[in-house]
């Protein structure tokens, strides 16, 4: 095979780093060598101004991050222009060059952290610069797509480019934690139907990770096995929340869902983050990831809103053996009219109430019957 | 004034407690005498089958609560038909009965904790009976009301209501935690425009109010002040984000806020709860909570949505000399025509991104004129 670019050592991808004429960086992934003429490009804008920064709350013990920017007023591009779209015209660019490659990722316009942020206002609380990075990865150049239409290489892919950015973006000093998740659907507020995800690197383990640590790691150094490994033991022998195991990988709704279509993906073997998988557990994860994805979108025959959030151990130094990798969908349908609202217990408490049984929306899931290709 | 009834011994509004046909307990409230002829009426229905339980989130350190209720399927009111409006015909009996009377409060029907929940099935990780109640609170016979529209007096009697069923319901050895609570709007996922709140109360305090708690705890034993005091005077002296203060209640968007138009309201006496409020204070909250309400709806010159939560202390038997009484509100709008979806950040790292300044949005909120009628 003709390489043009050097491939990643032990890896079977390629991969171009690249700048955006406004300083961005981007990064290019690909089964097949990139060619060398791609160059990066950016939609036109306005210099961006806002000033992420982080203040304490106080009462909840959380930071809380700012960012106001400028709405874009000079590039009006036509209706139906769509961002993440391959680049076809000089006049609008996208944020994507015309090329072949797989996957795209570059630092998010309006970012809500910005790894260069020096400066945060003086407030009565603690406050910090909103040091961190928030990335935006396109799935597919093909805008029609799905994450669970896409071919399994396209997914093995992904969970390579997601591995590869924990790895790239967790190296840094600045950042603590790094959350691949994505928003799919209106119904989370996505006005992009173009297939993406986010990433969010952190300059501190946020409270949801940071908990799971925390449990993980009492777990562990109590029973010296961990607790999501036992949690997969119970799943597997309960059986009736298990909606796909191929004896590597599981995919269940747990006993304690918050959500009723919760789903949790797991790697039997308790790795601390995705690039520690083996090439045959990421393929098998792609196959438990589709089929879920799939499951999803043929339980009512249409396009199943969700957020997807994939959890990693801290990026803080530390081995983390306790932590186990997995991926937990949180989807806001509580029936195929209904959506879940989060108030009263939920925001205000803290409590989630969930009116279906675990038991009975694993069943509605296995039932769903999915091929994959 | 001719009393039918015993009015509450040092307050000046009158209490019935009554049963509704079908077991649930429910009270009438009011500033006048209440007839002995009322009787406490329900809607036809099935029996409510539901078996609350919680699961404990071993991940999250979190009780989740289930309850599957089956829907009623013989109850087929009119299409206009409104629960929460007074009884007019014995064939479609509403949760409310006919008569003079100011605020009502009976037991949910479907509810998500029961107090004489007595199993709950044997899981993998720790399980309980959904003990604890949920309690709806109606705000006024008239469904075209708005709770900031309603009289001072009324909002008045609304406040006393809150603390005397905080009371009543903290009593037992049950209850440990009251969150008094209002959603408001379809936006918020409320069905029912009848203006109503609810009233969970649990039989553990709630992750959210614990934080509160115990941030409080952390910050009076080192200070010998309290943490909410300490803010009120901060805000104050900064000014800009406050929106109401008539010396004894403050109205202000906190420099910490999550949501843009994020607003807290507190006393500035350090009170655990509701009820230890002298007459004269609730009064004063009584207009600090109207201004807000009458600010929100008129600034874009509509109904507003939100989740309004009122914070007490813990009534599990301790004195809480750290715990400042507040409201905070929660509204979903983060501009006039968007939503503030919580997704990749909020949901699944727990890290809310605001895109506005505290200090703007509580400049737009001044500058609303309002008139207390």
């Amino acid at each position: 095979m003709e390489t043009l670019e050097t491939p990643q050592s032990t890896e079977d991808f390629y991969k171009r780093d690249l700048v955006k004429p406004d300083g961005r960086p981007m990064s290019l992934y690909s089964r097949r060598p990139i060619a060398e003429a791609i160059e990066a490009t950016n939609p036109k804008h306005d210099p961006v101004t806002g000033m992420p920064h982080f203040r304490w709350h106080p009462l909840r013990g959380e930071w809380v991050a700012f960012a106001s920017h400028r709405q874009n007023r000079t590039f009006l591009p036509p209706k139906e222009y769509n961002p993440l779209a391959p680049s076809r015209s000089n006049e609008f660019p996208t944020e994507l060059p015309l090329g072949d490659y797989d996957i795209a990722v570059f630092e998010n316009l309006f970012t809500s952290m910005n790894p260069r942020a020096e400066v945060a206002p003086s407030e009565y609380v603690p406050t910090r610069p909103g040091n961190g990075t928030t990335e935006v990865v396109v799935f597919t150049q093909d805008p029609e797509q799905t994450l669970g239409r896409l071919p399994l290489s396209q997914i093995e892919l992904l969970l390579k480019v997601w591995a590869d950015r924990t790895r790239a973006l967790g190296a840094t000093d600045q950042v603590q934690y790094v959350l691949p998740f994505e928003n799919r659907g209106v119904e989370v507020g996505v006005t992009l139907h173009h297939p993406h995800g986010q990433i969010y690197a952190y300059p501190f383990v946020p409270p949801v990770p940071a908990k799971m640590q925390e449990a993980q790691a009492r777990y562990f150094a109590e029973h010296e096995r961990g607790l999501l490994e036992d949690i997969l033991s119970q799943e597997r022998s309960a059986s009736s929340r298990v909606i796909y195991d191929d004896g590597s990988v599981v995919a269940f709704v747990p006993a304690f869902a918050r959500y009723p279509y919760e789903v949790w993906i797991a790697p039997e073997r308790r790795v601390p983050s995705l690039s520690i998988l083996s090439n045959e557990e990421t393929v098998c994860l792609a196959r438990a990831l589709k089929t879920v994805l799939l499951k999803y979108d043929g339980l009512w025959q249409r396009p199943f809103p969700y957020l997807m959030a994939l959890y990693q151990a801290p990026t803080d130094g530390g081995a983390h053996p306790e932590f186990h990798f997995h991926i937990e969908f949180y989807p806001p349908y509580r029936t195929r009219e209904k959506l879940k609202y989060l108030a009263g217990t939920e925001i205000g408490g803290g409590i989630f109430v969930n009116d279906a049984l675990p038991e009975e929306k694993a069943a509605e899931l296995k039932a769903v019957e999915v091929e994959l290709s």
